[in-house]
Formats: C-alpha cells, structure tokens, sequence
C-alpha cells in the first residue's frame, strides 16, 4: 500500500459514531421502544434512507422551504433528483397509499429510521438521528390518537420514567383553526401565529406574547381553558388508561403542515429542560399525495437524542455491561487448542464466550477482560486440561467457584439467566 | 392542502421498501446473526451512513475506481465531499484507529450496517442492501481467520442450512503472491490475474483459461493441490471446532485490494446457484492510513440479499407471523371503552393484544384479524362485558377456549410463551 498523508479518523461532521458503550445505550431504549409498541399490536416495516426528492417536495409551500434549505438533496449520475430522508411520515404515507386496497384497517405500524437534517447554523446539532415512528391508519376513532399517546406514556415508563417526570400536553389543530375564524385572521397571519406557538418554549416569553398581540390575538386566548370536545374525549380515554399527566394546553399546534386534528408534545417537568421531548398528531390527508382516497393517521416520532438527554438526567440509561459472559484466557499459547476446544463447548451450551489467542502474557489476557467489562474469566491451563475442572472466577466480586469441564459449567449459566 | 398531480408510490429506484412480512424475514436473519456472533464474544458497534469521501479515496488506485463509479458521492452546502458508504471496513477501521490506544485486544466487533452501490449497470442488482461485519481487531493468531469462518459457519446453520449445502473455500494472498514471483508478473498482469480470479465463477471456463495462459501461468497452477502452511493451519482448526465442510481453493483471492492473508469464500453447494455467498479475510495495514501504527484486521460480510437467495431456495425463511398475539373486536361500537379497558389489562400482563375501535361490523372487523395473521380473537360483547368471561379463539384451527377476565386470560398466554 502507497503511504500517504495520514487522513483524519472524525466522523462526517454533525453524525455521531456508536462505540459498544453508545449503541448498547441505543439498543436498550430501541428494546423497550419495540416490546411495549408490540404489545399495543404494532408491526415493524423500514424503508430506504434515500426517497425521491418530490415526496418531501409536495407537501406545501411551508415544507418546501424545509426540503431546499434544511434536507440532503443532491443528483444521482441517472438524473434523479434524491433527498436522505428527514422525517419518516412521508415515506410511510407512501408505503400504505401503494397498498392501500390490500391493507387491513386499523393497520398498526412502527419503524426505528434515521433522519437526516442539513443543519445551517452548526450550533452542535446532530445532523443525523434516530426516531421511533408509531402509526394507526384507517381509524376515525379518538381511541386511535389516545392509544398512540399511551404507546408513547409505556415506552417512557417502561424506560423507568415516572409518571411525575413528564407532562403530556395535548392541542388540537380544530381549536387553533377556531381561533384564527374568530380573530379574522389572513392565511400569512394564521401561519405566523402557528409558528409562533412552535417556537414558544425555545423563545422568550414577552417576544412571544408580543407576537402573538401584534396579530390582534389577545395572550389570555392561549392560556390553558376548558378542552375542547376532542381533546376533553382523548383526556378522558387517557384516564380509562389510568394515564394522569396529560393536560390540555392550546399552545401546542405542532410544527408540521400536515396535522388536522389532535396533537400533542411531551415535555420534561424539569424545568431545566424545555424542549420538548417529542411530538405527534393526526393527519387527514397525506396518502391523498399519491391517491384520489385518503386514509386517515395518526401518530408520533420520538428521536433518540432528546429521550437520552432525558434519561441521561435521571440516570436511566444502564451502565454498560457486553452480551459475553466469559473471558478465556491462556497459560501458555501452547494450550490454543485446548481452550478453543473449551471454547467450541461452551458456544454449545449456549454461552456467550471471548477467546483470547494467548499472544500476550496471563496478566495482559486478563486486563483485556476487565478492559471490555466481561463478567467472568476461566484461565486454561496444563492441570485444567488434566483435570477436567475449571476455575471460574467472578472479575467483579472475586468469587470463585471449581466447574467441572463437561456438565457443571453448562448448568452454572443456565442457573444464572433463568428468570425469576 | 392545494391539489397537485399524483406523485408516484415506488420507492427510488434501486431500493427496497420493507413491508411488515419483508422486515420480519430481515429480522429474523438479524436476529440469528446477533445470537452466533454475540456468542463468540463479538459486541456491536454503528456509525452513519454519511462518510468523508476521502475516506475511500485513500485506499489506493484500485478503489479510487470505484469511489468515481460506483459510490453516491456528493458535496454538501459547507462543500465538503460526503459519500454513502459502500462497505464497513473503512469505516471500523477509522474508529479503531481513533481509540487504538484505549481499546483492548483482541478485539471482536460487529454491526449490521446498510451499504450503498450506485450501479451503473442498473440490471435489476440493488443500490442498497444490509450487510453483517464481523472483525477481530489485534489478533495474529490463525486461530483469529478460524474463529471468524467458525461464525460464519454457525450463521449459517444456526438459519438451518446443514455443512452440505456449503462449502467454505479458503484461499491465501501469499499464497497468490508467490505464484505472482515465481510466473515473473508485472505489477498491471498480478492485477490482471486477481481481477480474473475475482470474476471467475460470473465468466465462462474458457474465458478464464485463455486469459490465465495469457499471462504466462498455466491454468493448472490453479486447481487445488496441497494447501499452503496458512490455509492449513486454518483448515485443522476448523476441524477442531467440527466444521468439515471448508477446502483449499487457490483461486479464491476476493476483489479488494487491503487483504493481506487468508481469504475465504462460501459457495451454495446448489449449482445452479454459482455466486459466492459471502466472504472475507485477513487486511494488516488498514488502520495505517490513519495512524502510522498498524492493528491486524480479519473478518467478513455476509449480506442480506445473497443470504436470503441461499435460504429462500432452502425454504428457510419462516412463515410471516406478528408479534401481535390476540384481536380484540366489539359487538357494538358502544363497547370501545370496555374493550379499551380490557386491552390494557392484558397488556399489562405482556400479551401483546391490538384493538378494534368498532368502526366496521364485526365480521369485517375480523377479517383485519385474519389479514394481519393475529392468531387469536376476542369478541367483546355485553354478556362478556357482565359475565367477566370471554371466548379466546385460535384463528387458525378454530379451537375456542372459555377464560375468566382476571386471572385466566394472563394464565394462558404465560403457559403459550414458556420455553419446552
């Protein structure tokens, strides 16, 4: 190989690499994300990260702005014009409307994507991220926007969240649509007002209520009041769900052009983090892109860098520990064959085991196990071999125990991860 | 939302949408991947799809050909030049590089990462498919390139192909640099001949023969005689771990240009399908190229299309089934919140339960069941609702159980999912 300059070993800018220790922080809340949204029914589908530049394109004038200035779009050598997609609802909207007539309804789906965003200003925002999606399609039912809401309550409990660690606030796009009848306002007004009341939390409070009054909104027309009839139906369905924390809050209108009618956001009741934690709503026409028929939806995207800066506070996210159980090590690099006889054993037995090849001395064998935080170690030497019986030492507590080769070292695992 | 013209519902061109059934068949495929790989001491490890260009370009003039042709690359706003990775090991081995001094070894690493070729061919071959890397990082050891086959090896068989239906072929770059010496091969002619190795299963016999003797070598130099030291060293240690389905082939020396040591391919014993299955092999001087220190690398890829072709055929994709276990449909759409009730009692037993909101009749109601493959269904109807006992029925042999609300519905579906 021709030497050349040394090339840099960063990472893209804006992307983020996963060591172990990073995507088993990932895996953890991807598990908990998959088994409570299966029990709820949901069914995983994926699709490419690469979309045809026109699916984000038609959405509205208010997304176009998004697709040229915010997404990755560039031209494939065939002419094609490609966007690395930057949110996952368009993609499933196209996936059901190609199906439309084969699909059964209420179609229950999830999907675990990564999003791409061109962030201009580079203010240490992550261009990439993952984001849980959760959708229903096909059911008019108010039941459908608060399953998905109780979806969303069991992933963040489920994760060890509390019910006093986050609010669910819950608005309604039909009420925002009253607000802007009343007050007469223009369409450019109403779309000021909506985003608004998108940046609240991220602006500060008298730029926003200056805003607002500028527009001839009164601020009183947004402080909390009583819900109106499908958010006070949702509410109430929460609590036949036993779900306490969630509250009407007018001001929540979602970002998005797509939403019709319910929408929500969680937020941390930590006041030290005011974003939001993530979002969703229903939205009545977006299979209407590709198809004269529409099929109504209604869900929620949870991304995984603000649910970690979540967790993070709480100290929920697990302290690492490697799927391998046991380190095998080598008194001598003579023994090779022996410890990956050994080794080829316990695979057998179904026990996750890391061979050490005995190119190092004893010492240095066991600081690799102790390095990558496996739990047990078994030092092959002359006598075990003999013997038949290993030691099986605990690298945490120090604990020892004598296993014999054949059948003790098998049972010891399967002891230890039978559940309770 | 304006009426524009229907925008198309294909995904772009050269991609695959994952419908639930499509995603099931890749996530049982991962799933068993995982559980082999994770059991040899193997932790996972991810990083973005997006990846400075230049990272491919270094690798030498062979590759440089295929970063201009053959990678999606393209600058972004802040001109930087970013390419979708066509193949992980720039990538692992970039990350390695950058904490080469914290990370212990051996090493062992895996990821199932999505790679992108933009083909200009475009003869039905796919622009992105998904593929498992498995590498041992810092390992001299022919017990190293054993171990990575032995995996291999096990994926296979743990999918349910038996050591007939492939066989592991095992070349050596030594192997082919010594005959490169002893036939007096340019450096143009040694690429030549590699090339042709490479393409000789996807080339007719005569083909291959009339460009080998071309070159000076006779085509007898490669039909399989003894094995070289390397190759057999790995082949007895195989033996060792049970796997006698691997032989010497001195034509298997893969395209790439980094592999420095043994080489191995795995055909389908099928000949009807001739393309190698998957391969890898043995590359000492990656990390070099950010580092001036070198770690040893040797591991494969095995990627989903190949793999699924070789299991399909086998008919070793299992029967799309959900992870949804039980229906529930009303009598009467006045019984939502009774059914939503009984949902989230059973959910909180973990049965994994999805809810008709009542919006169909019945019948149709259960027709969605039959659709989605849900194996059983409850009705929920006033007697039910009173009586605090339902009808469980299996959907598919139409057996029906009677079970009391509070105890014996959690019962059942405990017995249903306790392991034999």
């Amino acid at each position: 190989m021709t030497k050349r300059q040394a090339i840099s070993t960063e990472p893209y800018k804006g992307v983020r690499d996963f060591y172990p220790e990073d995507q088993a922080a990932l895996s953890h809340i991807s598990k908990v994300m998959r088994k409570v949204t299966e029990h709820f029914g949901y069914v995983e589908y994926h699709a490419s990260v690469l979309e045809p530049a026109e699916l984000y394109k038609a959405k509205g004038a208010e997304n176009e702005e998004i697709v040229n200035d915010q997404t990755y779009t560039f031209t494939d050598r065939g002419g094609r014009e490609v966007t690395l997609r930057p949110e996952m609802t368009p993609t499933v909207a196209r996936m059901v409307a190609a199906k439309r007539r084969e699909l059964g309804y209420p179609l229950r789906w999830y999907s675990i994507p990564n999003l791409f965003r061109y962030e201009r200003s580079q203010r240490g925002r992550l261009r990439e991220h993952w984001q849980l999606n959760v959708d229903i399609f096909g059911a008019k039912s108010l039941a459908a926007d608060a399953e998905v809401i109780a979806v969303a309550y069991h992933i963040l409990t489920g994760l060890g969240a509390s019910g006093g660690d986050f609010i669910i606030k819950i608005g309604s796009r039909k009420y925002l649509d009253n607000l802007i009848t009343t007050h007469n306002l223009s369409v450019e007004q109403a779309k000021v007002l909506r985003g608004l009341l998108d940046r609240r939390g991220k602006i500060p409070q008298d730029e926003f209520e200056a805003g607002v009054q500028a527009l001839g909104v009164p601020p009183t027309a947004l402080i909390p009041t009583e819900a109106p009839e499908d958010v006070a139906t949702v509410l109430s369905l929460l609590r036949e769900m036993q779900i306490e924390n969630a509250v009407f809050d007018p001001s929540i209108v979602r970002g998005f052009d797509y939403y019709t009618g319910v929408v929500f956001e969680v937020f941390d009741t930590n006041p030290q983090n005011a974003r939001s934690i993530m979002g969703g709503g229903r939205y009545d026409n977006l299979t209407q892109l590709f198809d004269d028929e529409s099929v109504t939806g209604v869900g929620f995207g949870l991304g995984d860098v603000t649910l970690q800066d979540f967790l993070v506070v709480r100290n929920l996210i697990p302290a690492y520990v490697p799927p391998t159980q046991v380190y095998i090590a080598l008194a001598s690099q003579e023994l090779l064959r022996d410890a990956i006889q050994l080794a080829d054993e316990m695979h057998r037995e179904n026990i996750a085991v890391a061979l050490d090849f005995g190119e190092k001395k004893l010492g240095d064998q066991i600081k690799v196990a102790t390095k990558h935080n496996i739990p047990y170690l078994i030092v092959v030497g002359e006598d075990e071999i003999k013997s038949g019986v290993f030691k099986l030492k605990n690298l945490d507590s120090g604990e020892e125990v004598m296993l014999k080769r054949d059948l003790q070292i098998g049972e010891f695992f399967r002891n230890l991860t039978t559940p309770q």
